[in-house]
C-alpha cells in the first residue's frame, strides 16, 4: 500500500516506521504544505498526520487518514466530501489525556503555590518570601466544575481525589440552570471539551460573569470556546483570581496579543499533550492501527463527522 | 496566666485569641527581638511563637513555649537548659504537611510539564510551542524516593498514588548500601527530614553525584542538608535534571547569592507552608493545646529534645 506520512517523525521513529513497514511504499512529506495538494499524497490510499484539509477533495485515492492530534475543527467543514468517498478518519482521542491532565494541574497548583510568581521573582533576583504565604491555597475540599467528560477531565478528577475536592460535571445533557447555579459556587472550573458549532464562545460575557471571583478558568479544550477580551477585562480587574490556558484562539500569539501582558494568566503554549515520547507513541499507535486496517476490522478512534467528536 | 506572644498576628487573629483568653494576661509581642530578652516576656510562663534561643536562658518563670513552626533547630543547642527548667516546647508538626507537600508537588509539575519556563516565556512575549512538547515529561511510574517517613512525604505520596509512582522510603534505620542503590535509580527524590547533627549536609557531593542526571531533588526539609554550592555546579553542567528548593541555607536569599543565577532551579522562597488561613489555624491550634495545659493533660506536639524532632 502506499502512505504518505504528513506527521513529522525524528531518525529513530522514522527507523521504526519503516521497519514495521517494509512491504509498503512510504511517502515522507517535505513538511511543505501548499494549496495544491503533493503529488505523493496523491497516489496514498492512507495518511499518517495533519494534511491540510483542501487536500482531501483532490485525492481520488484517499481511504484513511490517522490524525496525529485529538482536534479535527479544520476538518469538519469538507464532512460532506468525507462521506461521499467513504474516507475514514481516525483521531488521538484520549492519547493525551494524561499530559493534558497533568498541565491542568501543573496550572492549578502553580496559582495555589505561587510557583509561576516565584519564577518571575528569581528572574528579578527578588526575594519576598513570608508575605506571600498567606495568598497561597490549597487544593483540599475546592469545589471543581468540569466541562466535558471525556478522557481528560476523568484523568483530573482522579489527580483530585486525595484532595477530596468536590467534583461536578457539565455534558450536552446538563440544563442552562444547573450550570449556572453550579459556576456560581465552583472555586476551579475546568474545560475539556471538543471545538463544535454549541461550543463556540460558550464562556461568553454572560457565563464568564457567573464565575465567582475567587475561581480559576483551565481551558484545555479548543481556543475558541472564550470570549477572549472579557476574560483578559475580568483578570485584569480582578473579578477573576485567574485563568490556565492551553489553548487560545490565535496560535502563535502574535506579539501584540493583549494575553502576553494579561495578569494572572497562564498560557502553556498548547504544549498540553506532550512529552518526551510524544512522537514515538504516535508511530505506535498508528502501527497498531494499520494492522487494523490491513486485516479489514474496526479501527481505533474512528471520528463521528457528523457529531464533531 | 501570663501568656506572651512572639507570633505575629493581624486584626482580626488578635481579637479570637483575646476572647479565648480573657482571664489570662495577654503580651503582644512588638516584633523587635534583641539580645536582651523583653520585659514583658520574663513575666510570662507561656509563650506563643518563637523567640530568640537566648531569651530562654533569662528567664525563670517560662514554662510552656507553642512555636509557631515546624522546625525548631535554634533551639537544639540549648538542650541542657530546658532540661534542667523543665520548659516544655511544643511544635507545629504535620500542622504544615499538606501545605508543604502541595508545594512539592508543584514544583515537581513545574519542571515536568513546562509552567516555570511558560511564565518567563510570557514575561519575554516569547512564543515557543511546539519545540518544548518532547522535553516535558508525565509523572507517571516514576521512581520516587522519599528521605524521611514523617507526615509531609506521606502527604506527597497520597498525592502521588494516581500516577503509579513507585514510591520507596529512607530513614534511619536504611543502611548506606540500601540509600545509593536507590539513588541510583530514583528519577524524583523528596527530602522532607528534620535540621539535626545527622542529617547536616547529608547530601554532599558524594551523595548528590550518586543522583542520575535525570533526576529531579525537592527540598521541603532544611537548608542545610545540601552541599549547595555542588548543587549549584550539577545543575549548571546538567548532571541534574533540576531541583525544587523551599529552604536554603542563607534566608533570605543575598543579592549576590549563586542560587539567582542557577538554571533548571525553582525556589519557593520558605512559603512551602504557607496558605489563606494560616495564621488564624495556628491560633487554634495554640488555643486547644493551652486547654490541654490548662487541664494538666499531655500537650500535642511536643519535642523530643534528645533526638531532635
Amino acid at each position: 500500500m502506499n502512505i504518505f506520512v504528513a506527521c513529522e517523525l525524528g531518525s529513530s521513529e522514522k527507523i521504526i516506521f519503516q521497519n514495521n513497514l517494509k512491504k509498503h511504499n512510504l511517502y515522507f512529506s517535505n513538511q511543505v504544505f501548499n494549496k495544491i495538494a503533493d503529488n505523493n499524497f496523491l497516489r496514498c490510499e492512507i495518511v499518517f498526520g495533519n494534511i491540510p484539509p483542501n487536500w482531501l477533495v483532490q485525492s481520488s485515492k484517499l481511504k484513511w487518514i490517522q490524525l496525529e492530534s485529538t482536534g479535527f475543527g479544520e476538518y469538519s467543514k469538507l464532512r460532506k466530501n468525507f462521506l461521499k468517498k467513504d474516507v475514514i478518519i481516525t483521531n488521538l482521542k484520549s492519547f493525551s489525556a494524561s499530559q493534558v491532565a497533568q498541565t491542568a494541574l501543573a496550572g492549578l497548583l502553580s496559582f495555589y503555590r505561587g510557583t509561576d510568581l516565584f519564577a518571575l521573582l528569581k528572574k528579578e533576583k527578588k526575594w519576598v518570601g513570608d508575605p506571600i504565604r498567606n495568598k497561597l491555597e490549597i487544593l483540599n475540599n475546592k469545589k471543581v466544575l468540569f466541562f466535558g467528560k471525556g478522557s481528560i477531565n476523568k484523568e483530573v478528577s482522579k489527580y483530585l481525589k486525595p484532595f477530596d475536592c468536590k467534583c461536578s460535571f457539565i455534558d450536552s445533557h446538563s440544563t442552562k440552570e444547573y450550570i449556572l447555579k453550579k459556576l456560581r459556587s465552583a472555586e476551579i472550573i475546568i474545560c475539556a471539551l471538543p471545538g463544535t458549532k454549541r461550543t463556540k464562545i460558550l464562556f461568553n460575557k454572560k457565563m464568564l460573569d457567573t464565575f465567582s471571583k475567587h475561581s480559576i478558568l483551565v481551558n484545555v479544550g479548543r481556543g475558541d470556546l472564550i470570549d477572549e477580551n472579557h476574560l483578559i477585562e475580568k483578570l485584569k480587574n480582578k473579578t477573576l483570581r485567574g485563568a490556565v490556558l492551553d489553548v487560545t484562539s490565535e496560535e502563535p500569539l502574535q506579539k501584540n496579543s493583549k494575553l502576553w501582558n494579561c495578569p494572572n494568566l497562564i498560557r502553556t503554549q498548547h504544549t498540553g499533550g506532550g512529552y518526551t515520547n510524544e512522537i514515538i507513541d504516535k508511530v505506535y499507535f498508528f502501527l497498531d492501527n494499520f494492522k487494523r486496517y490491513s486485516k479489514n476490522t474496526s479501527l481505533l478512534n474512528l471520528i463521528n463527522p457528523s457529531k464533531g467528536y
